[in-house]
Parts: C-alpha cells; sequence; structure tokens
C-alpha cells in the first residue's frame, strides 16, 4: 500500500491493526485513528500547526514529574477526566457521585488513627471532618479505608511546597465498627490547577481561568466494592459554577457549617469557631469480571 | 455550570473556549474536544484504560530528547502525518510530492561544495547522487539549498550512534548556475524506526513491523518557494509496500542504478561498482499570506 490521499490513509492504518491479538486494544486503535484522522481532516491541519501540537506534548511531558501530573493537567481541562467518569461511573442509587482524582494523590499517604489531625501545624480555620461508609443497600461497612487530601489555607497541596519534606492535609483513615470516621484539619482553599506549565499556556492562550472550588478529597476503598474516587465541595467556595476541570456535582456540595467556641462532637474544648463537615458515602458493590 | 453527563460535557468545554481571541485557535480546540470526546464515547473508555493512556503518554515525553522525537515517530506511525502532508501539499504539476521529515533532520548541518563526499568513513556501496531543483515551470533554480540525509549500511543515523561526535551521511549543498547539485555517499539501508520505547511497545502489541523502506531524504528551501521535504525510495528495497510511517509514493521511488568500475559522472575513478541516484526536485511557489 502506497500513494495515500487525505480520505485512503485512513481505513489503511486501521488495516495496519488488523492483527492485534487483544480485540480491545483492536478497537480502540481503531476508534483513536478514526478521530484523530476526522480532527486533522476537519480543522484542515497544517504542518506548522502539526509542529506546535508535537511541541506542546513534548513540553507536557517534559512537566511530568513524580509530584504533577501535567497530561492528567490536560485531560482535565478538556473535560476528558470527567467524560471517563461520566461512562466508567454512572450513578446508581445509594452510591456517592464521584469525579476526577486529579494531579495531587499520593498513594499510601501516612495512616492514621480515627480522630488525628492532618493539618500538620498549618495555620487556617479548624475542619473536623466527620462520615460514615455503607454499601448501597445502607448497611455499614467496618475497616473501609478512607484516603483523604485537600489543600491549604493559600490553595496549595503538601506536594507543591518546596520546604515541605513531610505528607500534610492528606491522611489514610479506618472506618470503626459502624462503619464511621472523623478526623480534624484546617478549612481547604479554592485554588488555580498549576498554569505555569503547558496546561496554563492553553488556558492563558484560550482567556481560561485555572481555578477549582475548594474541597475535600476522598478516595475510598473496601472489599467487595468498587473505589470511590470523589470530593466535598463547600457551598460557599467561588468557582463552583466555572471548575476548571468540569467536576462539580450538585450531590458533592455540602455546606462546611460555621460552629461556635465549645465542645467538638469528639470532645475537644474548642477556644474559637470552627468548621464541620458531615458527608456520608456508599460504595457501589464490586462489578464481578465478566461485565 | 455543574452536573454533566456524558452528553452535556462535551458542549460545555466547548463553551469554555468561547472567549479565545484567536479565532483560528478556538476552532482547532472546537474540534479537539469534539473529536477526542467522540472517541471516549465511542470506545466507552474505563477509566483504566485512561490511566494507560495518561501513563503512555508520559513514557513517550520521558524518551524525548534532543536526538529523538517519540512524538513525531507516535504521529508518524498513527498515519498522522502523511495525512497532515496531504493537507497541507496537495500535489501540483511540476512540483515533487513530499513526504515525512521524519525524527532524524537535523537542523543547520554541514555545508559542503558540490561534490563533497558524506560518508565520512563510513562502509558501503559508494552511491553518487545527482539533481536538479527547477520551479514548477521547469525554470532552474540557481543557490536552492539542498540539505540530504540519510541511514548508513546498518539502518541507523548518525545522531542513533552513541560514539559518533560528529554528523555523518548528511550535509547541505548549494545549487549551481544551472540548478544542479551533486555529491557522494553510500548506500542507505532500510531500517527499523527505534522501536525500544512506547512507539515500539504500540508496534509489538499490535503486531505491526517498524521497518522503512531504503530512501535518502531531501529538504530543499529557495527564495520564493515553498520548503521541500521528501525522500527517494530505492526502488529494490524490501517494505516498500508496508513502509511503517506510510511514506511512500510511487513518484519517489527511483532506480539506484548499478554502475560498473570506471570513471563517475564527476569524472572521479571508480576501481568497483558503485550506485548512482539521478534525481531532479520541483518547488512550489510560495503560497502569499492571504490564503
Amino acid at each position: 500500500m502506497r500513494n495515500f490521499d487525505e480520505t485512503t490513509i485512513t481505513p489503511a492504518v486501521i488495516d495496519r491493526f488488523a492483527k492485534t491479538p487483544n480485540p480491545r486494544l483492536k478497537e480502540i486503535m481503531t476508534s483513536l485513528v478514526t478521530h484523530l484522522h476526522a480532527f486533522a481532516r476537519d480543522t484542515r491541519l497544517s504542518f506548522g500547526e502539526w509542529s506546535l501540537a508535537v511541541d506542546f506534548l513534548t513540553r507536557t511531558g517534559r512537566t511530568c514529574t513524580d509530584a504533577r501530573q501535567e497530561f492528567v493537567l490536560l485531560s482535565d481541562t478538556l473535560g476528558l477526566s470527567m467524560l471517563v467518569d461520566a461512562i466508567d461511573n454512572p450513578g446508581a442509587p445509594g452510591v456517592t457521585d464521584s469525579t476526577v482524582l486529579g494531579p495531587f494523590y499520593v498513594t499510601n499517604p501516612p495512616d492514621l488513627p480515627i480522630g488525628a489531625d492532618v493539618s500538620e501545624g498549618f495555620s487556617g480555620e479548624p475542619l473536623f471532618v466527620e462520615g460514615a461508609v455503607s454499601a448501597a443497600d445502607g448497611r455499614r461497612i467496618s475497616g473501609a479505608v478512607v484516603d483523604t487530601w485537600h489543600s491549604d489555607n493559600d490553595g496549595f497541596y503538601d506536594v507543591q511546597l518546596p520546604n515541605l519534606s513531610s505528607a500534610a492535609l492528606r491522611g489514610r483513615f479506618h472506618t470503626d465498627a459502624n462503619g464511621r470516621f472523623y478526623f480534624w484539619s484546617i478549612m481547604p482553599r479554592y485554588y488555580p490547577i498549576p498554569d505555569d506549565g503547558p496546561v496554563g499556556d492553553m488556558l492563558k492562550a484560550t482567556r481560561r481561568h485555572p481555578f477549582r472550588p475548594a474541597h475535600v478529597h476522598f478516595l475510598i476503598t473496601a472489599p467487595g466494592h468498587e473505589t470511590l474516587v470523589t470530593h466535598v465541595f463547600a457551598s460557599d467556595s467561588p468557582y463552583l459554577d466555572s471548575d476548571a476541570v468540569f467536576g462539580v456535582k450538585d450531590t458533592l456540595i455540602s455546606e462546611f457549617t460555621h460552629e461556635p467556641a465549645g465542645t467538638a462532637p469528639d470532645g475537644k474544648r474548642m477556644a474559637g469557631p470552627w468548621r464541620k463537615l458531615s458527608f456520608d458515602f456508599g460504595l457501589k458493590e464490586k462489578r464481578t469480571k465478566s461485565t
């Protein structure tokens, strides 16, 4: 096969994938080539524009480090991450909605006892977080693993802070016999996604703001259940209607209530005002291998 | 805007690009989001598959160096490069067909006098290359800049050889008063594109071979004319019908003739057999700014 024109090259490339042993990989490559080529034809993409795209992707790769995933940011800002989430995690009764993982999750966060304070000396409004983890049928799940992480009072995650060597504002909790957990932290703040790289260049060139509304991340796992990746958004935060990564769902917005000085639910004496987030989570039963 | 499902997220993301000042960038981002989302919906892309794609792109970025452009290889092997070439360089009477640039071009190659030998001591069949550069109307172009590069007798380019510190098998020539140039080198060999990175993983997983037929690259520039990026393929090479990057066009295949010992066209005495490539190039008049 030779002498391809802009129409004949697409079936020729697809044909080259004909011997792919894995049928799912063959399906994905066939669809990728179809849509990638349609994009180039529809836009009448020029060699100069193609060169800019190669350079953009190369710089995106160079921006990736252990603490920063620029391709995830690109996917997030193009709405692809939330689209995949919608496809892969359709809502179900009794199951908490999911949203993007985001680029700041760290595997194996500090394993902490219920009630611990993850603020590690960061200043901000004290925040008490409490919740329960249940199956879709309402049955509480004991021993569920609850990873949580969020930004500081200035909108930065620990991994973004150059002079911090240990984890902060993140931790792993295990639900008690009643499926419950609670911990102390500080109020997170809305923040810009990292915009000093290629994704930031794209946002600036298209006059998009980089902000996300204030939220606390949760990644919850339990035997026999699907992993839940979600946030809880603060109902008084700006940017709930224009999240840079399209991640907000009404069901994930909660009031972080203003509480007066006094005794907190865990018996802690609070000399000044504090905030409280109460949010319960429902997990989906694990899909069987055949589906 | 919040609570997107897999259908509503696409217009929501496109709307976010509504204020893009550059109309062409707005058009490209709109089309990119449309096709990227259609790909994810058509394949019912899962979170696990999305994660593999993020990892693939990240490794592709990590594989890029000054001497290797893995994103170009990816584009080449997905047929995108030749599609963009077909869109951006439609054929025209008197104009030589173009093909992919490939990942081994080096800007500003050694500037050499007509007749120089670029083989730099590499062994192989001696090859005499001669050609003329003309405008589409046949008028010869004096002072055209002819960059050429090709693989060695084992199928490697100079930049792939770890112990080589200077350029070889590449050079820059300037056409004479009659629009002609010639030089000596050695016969190039067919070769695999670099397949020890992510693109090689993709080729192996899909049972595609990585080979390209033997060819000599040319990049030709002249004032008032479009840059011509092309190869000339050897008519006796394997893989002409299954080039890993879809770059072969019949018009670019030429016999590299077998010549007996004796006197070469430039008067050089050849003690043994040698090969000859005679190929003339036609350049397209430069597009005006308004088109």
